[in-house]
């Protein structure tokens, strides 16, 4: 099923009611009911009474015709992490990655071609982006990505491809055949590290996270800056804290060690936490 | 209008989206259409359009007659984050926060009842909650809420004590009168402390975070233990950095000093980070 038209099952007005709540952002945070309906393409009277109905359930507030998003949207996602138990589970460790590294520590899972955080404990400002939870960016351009569509079925490595692989960066693979030959390394070696090719300056090394069976379900990444961690650095001081971190969070989520898990964590560095 | 059967101008299944959508929780991470159905109580048939609706968005997953939300959720409350500048123009200030103390840095908005937490970094683990963006607590018994509902609007303060004041420990103020008297305080000394009110061994500062027109549209905190802060050391260690933080992130926000902020900073801390 590709567009609501092709089934009676789908509620045309719940996808209209979210383009209008998605019509808000860092360019229109306070937009006109004239603004969201040029966006979103739907009638003002349609957009107006959307907008009542948001009003009514607390998710926006309209003022002096300007409309904006409350804090209640938020739930919306609390909702998502109170679900995901691996979220809660990764907290600590999150923290304590973070402290020792003294870089900013993240997790993330797919969505399509892209990559969303899932939670993260914010170190230094490193991005031009302001990445919080939430925050989407390109899965093959980033070490998170890599880990998780190294690990993930064949037919997501083809849609992110089929989707076209945008150069972000002079860096950026772009070729579907280096990317897959950088797939298998990252499964071989059981670490992606991803040097400028979402931004410049910006490195990043990522470890996979599985649930009891064994499946890969989120990334966990330490981000850098290039001025102070070079890609051999990362790969000699904070990959092997990171797998061992990412095996640490896979434990305690009920994946038991050696079933599936590759990586290449040494013994000196089991229980380093 | 209180109910959405008083207007024609609300549209039913845009509320019933969102029913389902947060009947997903920590108790329900995986429900099944019955269990949803009986979550929200609408009808089976109502329950699965919606599920269809929402997995054609990309906001559920369904597998092996289990649901799930997916991380799409999450980027809702990143167009609220993305839409409200000061959540940005906090984040520096909150990291430096938390690296002075030691202790989480939390950034949070009034709605309702209650206060919703918009940005936050993490330190310890504190309380026995997962505090994540989005979380809300309830606005009598916390320092945010008290700094909030302190240069609230009268109505905001009403709601509040209409609604009942929950005593949540044996230190929570349930008396009208009290939580009045505790809001004038508040406002004549600029900051709350507010101490073993929303959970025993847990205190926390707050200060207020103004717009270009001086009003408080957040409260910045500072939570720490019992065990490792006295109310005393809190007042004495934490509040200046506090308020002046807040008034920095208010500064950079577009308030010019002096117009409305009311503050306990002595000029040895302007300008401390």
């Amino acid at each position: 099923m590709s567009t609501a038209e092709n089934s009676r099952d789908l509620i045309q007005s719940i996808e209209r009611g979210f383009a209008v709540l998605l019509a808000f952002d860092a360019d229109r945070p306070n937009p006109t009911l004239a603004e969201l309906a040029a966006a979103t393409g739907l009638s003002r009277p349609a957009v107006r009474r959307i907008l009542l109905t948001l009003q009514h359930l607390g998710y926006v507030h309209g003022e002096s015709g300007r409309w904006s998003l409350t804090p209640r949207v938020l739930s919306i996602g609390q909702h998502y992490s109170a679900s995901h138990a691996m979220i809660e589970t990764a907290q600590p460790h999150l923290l304590r990655l973070a402290e020792h590294t003294g870089e900013s520590a993240s997790l993330a899972a797919l969505d399509g071609t892209e990559v969303v955080y899932i939670a993260r404990v914010p170190v230094r400002r490193i991005m031009s982006i302001n990445v919080s939870i939430g925050t989407r960016v390109p899965a093959h351009a980033t070490s998170m990505g890599r880990v998780l569509l190294a690990w993930a079925p064949r037919s997501c490595v083809d849609e992110v491809i089929e989707a076209g692989l945008p150069r972000l960066t002079d860096l950026t693979i772009t070729d579907p055949v280096e990317l897959r030959s950088a797939l298998r390394t990252v499964r071989e070696q059981g670490y992606a590290i991803v040097s400028e090719e979402l931004e410049e300056g910006l490195v990043s090394a990522s470890a996979p996270v599985r649930d009891r069976s064994g499946a890969v379900v989120a990334a966990l990444a330490s981000s850098s800056s290039i001025g102070r961690s070079s890609v051999d650095e990362l790969r000699r001081h904070v990959v092997p804290l990171l797998v061992s971190t990412a095996e640490a969070i896979s434990a305690d989520y009920g994946h038991r060690r050696g079933t599936k898990a590759r990586s290449t964590v040494t013994g000196e560095h089991e229980g380093f936490f």
